[in-house]
């Protein structure tokens, strides 16, 4: 009798064993195939990878693991169990993101940092790298320009940012003016979609019209569509030369007007940058570079190419400036250039000095607009009592709009809030984009549906679904609707 | 008796007429809805539409009619009657695409030629065009160029060919090495999907990432996801200068060397043409320019950029190739130039001298591989007895690979085709493309797959559905199986 009981329960308890395994939760099938240190759940790791660089708060959850894939095969195998046992990814670069691309929202999923993947290899002679995603920008950059090689996208983040977040974000930067945004310079990619399976798009050619162009509409997908594993980008030949001129406005109406004069004269600016009063005083005040704090505004010019085609690109531009009584210095040598580009760089922390908060837009409006469209932002910021700083890229006509606000004051911080939708109109009314770098992310998407409309929202869904029909990848981003 | 019979006979009368309304054949509904000189169903017109300038005999149908629709709004109403009616539609810009992708394949099918949206408005402060599809290319550029202002995309149809078709195809052209292809120039698109519903992609400015980037997804689509009713283009600062060189070969393997040399010199070149022995030969047969006759191949150089730029790269290139043994002949003036380049556009009826019958593909190596390709190709000539001349753009891979046949000769043809397969495949196993410039369409149908792979083709039939789920837009193109 006793042994019959004992073979029941040894049954029962082999029986469990088996459901056990067979019910394995996802994070153990997740450790048991890629190895345990590769897939990391302790919660001090979860909640360090629950935040990116966005400044205001965001719908955030900690998400049950963080996985560190080191190969192709690792986010392969990883795709596969998560899109079994529908567990949500969310892939991650250096997470500097400011709209919250890398931020998870559901408990259940998990987070993928490619940061062991970043191993790239040049190919001078074919001008192209393939690179893994967690590749860092500014690396890259190094490493090929001493090749005589040159990967223009500048993104302010570029000395920390992942190409792989770069890619996903279609990063831009001051320098893609002349030179394009980073989607111009990803010929192709490898990634993996739903179910696991591997999608190999592009080629290392700058030509190929064959089928429709996959490798670019993965660029600034923002996660939504599958996880890139390696990309193969365009090189071009590094310019010789570069030089720097600062323009100083009186009236902010000229601006637009000097814009237009360059871009028509045959002189084809690799930057053309602006700030205006509040900006220019701000950077005086964190670390003074002597810029005039009595003006309105000003334009910071950078030229590239062959030394003497640099030196004639000034002086035309120099001429036409001054022949519109602008005053327009040109930076002596590098060390002066470097300088001016610090002021401009340094715009970030210095606002932080002006205020605790910040909300950083980056809406585009056509350049026509711009000099009608600033006074109208101003005017938005009297409304809202708020202290605003403008500044940006002004040759694509993509202004930063710095809404400033102290963070301890929550009713001065919905103010903000409700100051960044009517920035938003403005830049929608004028034909524009509400984002020209930073993407949608969670920080946007109640406003994608405004610019796109329900025809360009129901495309959009339609693709995604034949990428990711569980919505799996990337979740609750860029579609406000689920 | 005979009222109520009279009575009946007159309601079957009105009933079929009625019937006859509701059931009215979708052609006669479309002249309803647009007019007759909107609407042409001659057997004329038809036939002439049912032709592009695909060399090669392709499946072809005459179309139930030809629309030449005036504005957006009869783009719509055609549309929406002809995904009622499940009537396939063919765009057509100027008919001049190489692959078949503007050819009817059914004859219950329409042909729409956009020849009559013709209208284009230049933003110069902007430095952006809006144009209707029809606008032939070259006048766009010759009416922007008077305006300090720059469209570079120049595939050698560019005097004849239309916008329209060169976003559909994605159109490249010598040029596109330093200033990208079309698609680099497309801003934003109004298109005309499934069931006549209208899509606004994108905007008047350089940087937007709001979204799944559906604006260069059209590009290179070859009209099978809707129709373009209207594009915003991106112009750039017009080169004050430019600059031609001639490089003699005496061997070709030094080619490869001279274009790596050339790209990582700090210049980049505005356009790199390469043409074989054979090639130069046709061109000194057909119209003399005095090319040297007993040279491998010879390279054109062109530099553009401000004036004192031009000098200096021109001398840079010059002495790197010399310093190589290489010979190079700079053009001494403008009309020495434009006799260069007469040479190679010159080169098509050139060839047509040799032989009636001609295949020109238009395959993609990197780079760093064709000094070893074109030896290969050479190889595939000899095996099928076929004369066959290289040229193309040698600084993006993309070369024209001509096979030569009489017409007359079947036999010849067939090996002609057969030849072809083997090209592809060497383009492809050298992680090339099977075509860089000309399209898919129907010539290249069979090879997509080759080249995408599974997973591939399988993401392109979900998005195709998304926009065409009827499967009305261009059907046949592309995609082999349907």
């Amino acid at each position: 009798m006793f042994y019959i009981i004992a073979r029941f329960y040894s049954f029962i308890y082999i029986y469990k064993i088996m459901l056990g395994l067979l019910k394995k939760k996802p994070i153990d099938k997740l450790v048991e195939v890629l190895g345990k240190n590769k897939v990391i759940t302790s919660i001090v790791e979860r909640k360090l990878y629950s935040y990116d660089a966005t400044p205001i708060p965001v719908e955030r959850a900690v998400p049950s693991a963080v996985i560190f894939p080191e190969s192709q095969e690792d986010v392969q195998k990883l795709v596969e169990i998560c899109y079994q046992e529908e567990v949500p990814i969310f892939p991650r670069g250096a997470g500097s993101g400011l709209t919250g691309g890398a931020v998870p929202t559901l408990e259940k999923g998990v987070v993928v940092s490619f940061e062991k993947m970043k191993k790239f290899s040049v190919d001078v002679d074919n001008a192209t790298v393939v690179v893994e995603p967690g590749v860092i920008t500014y690396e890259l950059q190094q490493y090929v320009e001493k090749l005589g090689l040159f990967y223009p996208p500048d993104p302010s983040s570029f000395k920390y940012s992942t190409i792989g977040g770069n890619i996903a974000e279609n990063a831009g930067g001051p320098r893609c003016l002349k030179y394009g945004v980073t989607r111009e310079y990803v010929l192709g990619l490898t990634a993996v979609i739903k179910e696991g399976k591997v999608l190999k798009t592009g080629n290392p050619v700058i030509k190929d019209v064959a089928g429709y162009d996959i490798t670019k509409f993965f660029v600034g997908s923002e996660g939504t569509l599958g996880l890139i594993t390696s990309a193969t980008l365009k090189l071009i030949p590094k310019p010789k030369a570069r030089a720097t001129a600062l323009v100083l406005f009186e009236r902010l109406e000229d601006v637009g007007k000097a814009v237009t004069k360059i871009m028509t004269s045959g002189v084809f600016p690799s930057a053309l940058e602006f700030m205006d009063a509040d900006a220019i005083r701000a950077v005086e005040a964190h670390k003074p570079v002597g810029l005039p704090k009595d003006v309105s505004a000003l334009l910071l010019i950078e030229i590239d190419g062959s030394v003497e085609g640099v030196k004639e690109d000034l002086n035309t531009v120099e001429k036409l400036l001054t022949s519109m009584g602008l005053r327009v210095q040109i930076a002596q040598d590098e060390a002066q250039a470097e300088k001016l580009w610090m002021a401009r760089k340094n715009l970030g922390p210095a606002l932080a000095n002006l205020r605790t908060g910040k909300i950083n837009e980056d809406i585009v409006f056509p350049r026509i607009y711009l000099s009608e469209a600033i006074p109208k932002l101003r005017e938005i910021a009297k409304k809202y009592d708020l202290l605003m700083v403008i500044f940006g890229h002004i040759g694509d006509g993509n202004l930063h709009v710095n809404l400033l606000y102290d963070k301890k004051n929550r009713e001065e911080e919905e103010r903000a809030e409700r100051a960044v939708d009517e920035v938003f109109e403005l830049a929608l009314r004028y034909n524009g984009s509400i984002t020209g770098e930073h993407g949608v992310g969670l920080t946007k998407r109640k406003f994608l549906r405004w610019q796109l409309g329900d025809v360009g929202i129901e495309v959009m869904k339609g693709i995604k679904m034949v990428f990711d029909p569980k919505n799996l990848f990337n979740p609750g981003k860029l579609f406000s609707e689920n």
